[in-house]
């Protein structure tokens, strides 16, 4: 299987000491190419990586939509995998006038970001959306976890389902990073030609405000994760009109933002 | 208290939807400015900032000792935190050099890194380190949840802390981000003056391979972590010479390489 790989150890259990095996997730460094030009490299699970390319691209504003990437290769190299993409000449053009546009070369924890406003760079409000049953929303962590097959064999892994009202989860990607689940179901989601205003993004992590920009980046209107929001998360995602439910578990939820997408959701103080 | 704030939101339990509040994890951007010039924007949570920027310098090899830091001011701006560092003039050079040598600007997941070779950078070999028991492993994870008051008050906080054989959890730091809980117990460390080689970095969080890659420039020779460890963080910490246990609990833990810094690790199979 893709992305998880055994491996042996010693374990300390109750006393003795025993080897044993166990199945860990792989990581791997993957450059996101564009026009032969390094825009980012990520520590990634080796699967679903066009996926990721093409969620990467969306989320990080290089397109606004697949068209625009003309062709992507995958290219496996010695200390990691490099994803090839040629964009139309216009999106090209704009991502060489953002690097220029840029003070420096920069390091960054954030894809480029090397300044403050960047950080907090605008993201389009989202649309309408669908409304969603409250059980949907409460359930969803739960539905998720038919659809994490790495996380069931190496634990430690992240996974992004989308949720569509009275259809359930119809799409999951995993990741040892939860910004690249995320792309990479983004990335999905395009490539099927779904629509990514039609349900929510469900997240089996915490939510930083990365995650809220991401989705506000895709359209996606909705976000439902297991565990809490940060402040700034919270912000962000009002200030788009998304709606924010987390700590989804025991059959329940805390809504931050978005009750009119709730079923229900406006009647209640 | 800092880097945490309590919000508002309606909890939908049992079947009814009350008004509440949470304590959530704040989240602001931070830059690390040096010479006057952006090097990173990370999330982080606001505390600790002053142990953030000398940590982040260390682990990223910025500087490698602290008196290469000739000053640091925190300035507040209305949309992040700067940490202004001025670096002694060959390390000012050598960042100098470094950006030029950048193939252009770049954005990156991994703070500067712009190809494949750099995200597998070469750490230098961990010293010999000390010897702990293996109870001192197994229950560091408990110990360290008497220095979590951050997440006592908002969970989704992530911990690092730096066990001495004999002494215990000696510090600790958290943050929002897993990368910057360890950079903060880092700069920590170096700021008291304490020696990274006496001990083991205690993760509240998963062993990625930048876990591994921070503390080994750290000279941190032992890493203890709650969670499992990625194939290649496995491949680098046994390549560095450093001891990787994971997945501490219940009394036990699963070592991944460093048997010789466990009391009996070398008798066992």
């Amino acid at each position: 299987m893709k992305g998880v790989a055994s491996s042996s150890m010693k374990a300390w259990r109750g006393g003795r000491v025993l080897g044993a095996t166990r199945v860990l997730p792989e990581e791997r460094p993957v450059a996101i190419v564009a026009q032969q030009s390094s825009v980012a490299v990520m520590m990634c699970s080796p699967a679903d990586l066009e996926d990721f390319a093409v969620g990467f691209c969306l989320t990080e504003g290089i397109v606004t939509d697949l068209g625009q990437i003309e062709s992507l290769e995958i290219a496996e190299q010695d200390r990691g995998t490099e994803l090839r993409l040629w964009l139309a000449p216009d999106r090209a053009e704009a991502l060489a006038a953002r690097r220029r546009f840029m003070a420096g070369p920069v390091g960054c924890g954030m894809c480029g970001i090397d300044s403050l406003d960047q950080a907090l760079r605008a993201v389009p409000a989202v649309g309408p959306g669908p409304v969603f049953a409250a059980d949907e929303i409460a359930g969803a962590p739960e539905a998720m976890r038919a659809l994490q097959p790495m996380h069931d064999r190496a634990r430690a892994v992240h996974a992004a389902g989308f949720l569509v009202p009275g259809r359930g989860i119809v799409a999951a990607r995993e990741d040892v990073g939860r910004h690249n689940a995320l792309d990479k179901l983004i990335g999905a989601l395009a490539r099927e030609g779904a629509d990514p205003g039609a349900g929510a993004a469900v997240l089996t992590s915490r939510v930083s405000v990365e995650m809220v920009q991401k989705c506000a980046m895709a359209g996606i209107p909705a976000i439902v994760a297991v565990s809490a929001p940060t402040t700034l998360a919270v912000e962000v995602a009002a200030g788009a009109g998304l709606t924010l439910a987390a700590v989804a578990r025991d059959g329940g939820f805390e809504l931050w933002s978005g009750a009119e997408r709730i079923a229900g959701g406006d009647d209640v103080a």
